[in-house]
């Protein structure tokens, strides 16, 4: 059970993830991510981290890379559901989430997405 | 991180299980979804099993018994991405599951609770 299930809705991904990420799971769920983009033509990634109370360096990059890697399948990423405290330690250990979109909750993300889709449609 | 996320979109509560559940996850799960249907008047139910290669009786009970409560707040249930495995061990087990609605995968249980709410609507 080591495997983050990524649920299919229309042309978005959802992943929710409510473990601490070892590494293994972290390379396995980009790779699956990855596939699951090229094998369904998914437009956007929802990835909600409502359940993590801590976020560290490691899960930023990897949050950062499931976005560089959708980015060139030509998806979009929204990180959605980060809790107040969360927001707080990233900044203050200087950890902005360069180029990762986020919302508060998963209908904002949804919107989010839809307004990502439209932008790169008309040509970005 | 003993809590299990539960995702708002649109009228639809969605709950991804990813970890056993434990009696404590399941009691507070079940007293959390309550509260959110009762909170945010939602009408529908879905609970993604896709990462469970087990389910036991606990885990089956605790499915009937969602399905329980969200019935009684006017809200209909239905479990998607069960895996063959865990189907076939149900069966030999004798869990079928009774008054759970059941869906192959997110987007047909979305169209099963739509239909679902529409039967309501014209009283059943």
């Amino acid at each position: 059970m080591d495997r983050i299930p990524i649920l299919r809705m229309g042309n978005t991904l959802l992943v929710t993830i409510q473990v601490d990420m070892q590494d293994q799971t972290a390379l396995g769920l980009q790779e699956d991510l990855a596939d699951r983009i090229a094998a369904t033509g998914a437009t956007g990634v929802m990835i909600d981290i409502s359940a993590l109370e801590i976020v560290d360096s490691f899960v930023g990059r990897m949050l950062a890379n499931i976005s560089g890697i959708a980015r060139v399948l030509s998806a979009a990423t929204v990180v959605v559901g980060m809790q107040p405290a969360v927001a707080i330690t990233l900044v203050e250990l200087g950890l902005s989430l360069v180029g990762v979109r986020t919302a508060l909750d998963v209908e904002r993300g949804l919107a989010l997405l839809d307004r990502a889709r439209l932008e790169h449609d008309l040509g970005r």
